[in-house]
């Protein structure tokens, strides 16, 4: 494996500049707690958010999409069904699916979805260091949805994944990890107020969605997402008091970010 | 069909006291996407919003409340029988209801349902202009939940829904207009920064329920509705850095707003 | 029955700062429309939230954690289900878990469910005036999710289910009270735009399944959640433009909070 590399100010500012142009409609089936703020961030960095959860609509939608998110959240029988039908379609059309494996490990039914969703080709997957370790099977999982790992630690986890399902994985937390398995960037940066308001990772993994359906280089793409993600995080953290405002505060960076080169 | 004439500051001013008095009860049966704020939404104007999803619930509830809206957007078969349960109990005790046809057009499940729901006597309709094109049968729907069309391409659509199921249609965009098929009414104002920011165009129908609960003349009270939601978002729209300011601007707005005659 | 004494600064400062340090991991079951706000509310308090909902999935998920919150807003029979298998495994291995009884009186669903929870030993009950009447069955209940009684209305009904059924009820609005049906607790406070944001009561009861895992005295603890959440609501009302603003404020003051002795 190679040392990361860092993700330059000049792709960052190419991979945002192309998302605001493309402006990607991304499906989202993700969990309960998080549907608002998740739609909120991606109409920030203008990209459009649906949210389609039957199973025959869901298929049917994602012929429409750019990119679908499947976040295991609050994840029921009938939602795996739904997700592993608009799961087939992306694969049929070709639209590019990202999962977030939300909490994996302890709970049966999502630990056993996580793994079927494996091999149906993500194009990337984004979780915190105790979900990547539990989907790489090293791990049983966090303490509920937080991680107990840091993410250096599942870095070797995430490079494994990556090579074996020929995918991207972002693990992310202080230090954000982007790899295809061979390639790996590291990015810095973000507040400790972001893991204190609900819905920064789970929107995270939507970003990631979203930057992932651009064309060019995927992995200098959601490295993009990941450090778009902690520069709106860090500015925000700066301007505020407490989680309320900043989450105000971290839309409206969103929304206002300039990158010069 | 007449040319549309304007909402007066008079109307505006009575609509909106006379909402505030009431206080209108609205059970909404509406997306996941969108419950926070159209409670908050709700809220804010002094109205009672309550969300019962349970289709024996529903059907008991909606005796109990002023008003009731459907909005498709998360629809799934359960919730449309919850809904359809609703409806009709709604039509049996009086409740006027009003129906939000999010993304119609594309989807088989919501456009059947939709046009199910439309022989069922909405009190009022209200929709994007490719919503209401698509319910009319005139076209195939949007891109996702935005609409790709004006709001004056579906304005005969909207007219001659009404006119088809007697009802008052509410097509909103850059310019709203409200009609019973004879009359209409068209709402300017408002501001770009409301499609930045989830569920303006969903809590936007809660409002149309709550004002068509109201005694008096429905059309004026519908075109209220829009009035007093372009009103609180372009003064928002003006004391904000982004759409996450906005939020908390536009609840604010719809709290303290005033109108002179 | 003893008059209520009041909660001391003192009492506070050692709950608020208990909580603070054990940091408990809450399993939420609770209704659609207030699932971001709960939890943001008890990541504010340096909890940590984790909604779980697939019957199995929660069964096992409630022995990770140090408290549960059943909260009956928005109940499907699917819910129903699942939130039993969480009771019951939560009885077996010891998570004291919280009942919200939203709405419960005149809607069957919930009623039934409600009475069915009452005798599977909750730890606490927290309800408005109505609902604490509706549960004992002195009323129909309230108007939607609102109460149309004083809490000193139901104070006597409150301590007769704490006695009934051996747990702690707490009964807010105006004035708090907090109850085991001998000893009884009055915690004043708050403001009346806590009425006019969606979920205020339902994270209370989140705050109270939070701190009723504390060791010592729960029902100083559960007095304790009350008073954080007026004195927070308080702070902010004096702050704020409207209740838009109001929530982030809010937020930020559970974040903040410091209680002097």
């Amino acid at each position: 494996m190679t040392q990361p590399d860092l993700l330059t100010p000049a792709q960052l500012a190419q991979s945002l500049q192309l998302l605001r142009q493309q402006a990607p409609l991304v499906h989202c089936m993700t969990n309960d707690v998080v549907q608002t703020f998740t739609a909120n961030v991606l109409l920030a960095l203008q990209a459009s958010p649906a949210m389609v959860i039957d199973a025959e609509e869901a298929a049917q939608f994602v012929s429409f999409a750019d990119a679908l998110l499947i976040n295991v959240g609050t994840l029921t029988r009938d939602r795996r069904d739904a997700m592993l039908a608009a799961v087939q379609s992306a694969a049929k059309v070709g639209t590019p699916w990202t999962l977030d494996p939300v909490a994996v490990g302890a709970l049966s039914l999502r630990t056993e979805f996580c793994q079927q969703l494996l091999s149906l080709h993500p194009a990337a997957i984004r979780g915190n260091a105790s979900e990547i370790l539990a989907l790489d099977n090293q791990a049983a999982g966090g303490r509920g949805v937080d991680s107990v790992h840091q993410t250096d630690a599942a870095l070797s986890a995430a490079q494994q994944l990556a090579q074996d399902y020929h995918t991207l994985v972002a693990v992310t937390g202080e230090v954000d990890y982007v790899t295809d398995g061979t390639r790996t960037l590291a990015i810095p940066g973000g507040s400790p107020l972001m893991t204190r308001v609900v819905g920064t990772g789970c929107a995270h993994s939507a970003v990631v969605a979203a930057f992932s359906s651009l064309p060019g280089d995927r992995l200098q793409h959601v490295a993009a997402a990941c450090r778009v993600m902690s520069l709106a995080g860090e500015q925000a953290a700066r301007a505020v008091q407490g989680p309320g405002s900043f989450v105000a505060a971290f839309l409206d960076n969103l929304w206002t970010l300039e990158v010069t080169v």
